[in-house]
């Protein structure tokens, strides 16, 4: 499975935490994103980071990451 | 010092984690914080995290408290 999407490079950039251990918890963080819809990301599961570029505000990345029940928490723009 | 301020009750409240270690680094969040203006602020030392009430959007009251050069991460609306 590939989690890295390529970028259109126009759209915002956003840095996230989430405490993911496994590739069960990178998988459950793809399908909340692409749920959502209207993002591109990379998961880097090793550094339990989700890079996302979307239009979507911070607001509404941050609460469709929390549908996971992980920890999660928006470290700024990237 | 007194961190805790007292909430308006109307505002937007927003939960950080700060990496705080001592009294100095929760004065030096407080000191950027005031420096702003229009927050209202409670600062939890010892479980290392900011509350802040402000009409300031996510990505203003991040770059204040990234000021301090501490780690900081949003966790969301409170």
């Amino acid at each position: 499975m590939r989690y890295l999407y390529h970028s259109s490079g126009n759209l915002p950039k956003h840095e996230f935490s989430v405490d993911m251990n496994c590739e069960g918890c990178a998988e459950a963080v793809s399908r909340v994103l692409n749920k959502l819809g209207g993002v591109q990301f990379n998961i880097d599961l090793p550094n339990k980071k989700v890079y996302i570029e979307s239009e979507h505000s911070t607001d509404t990345l941050l609460t469709t990451l929390n549908k996971t029940g992980k920890t999660v928490c928006y470290i700024g723009p990237k």
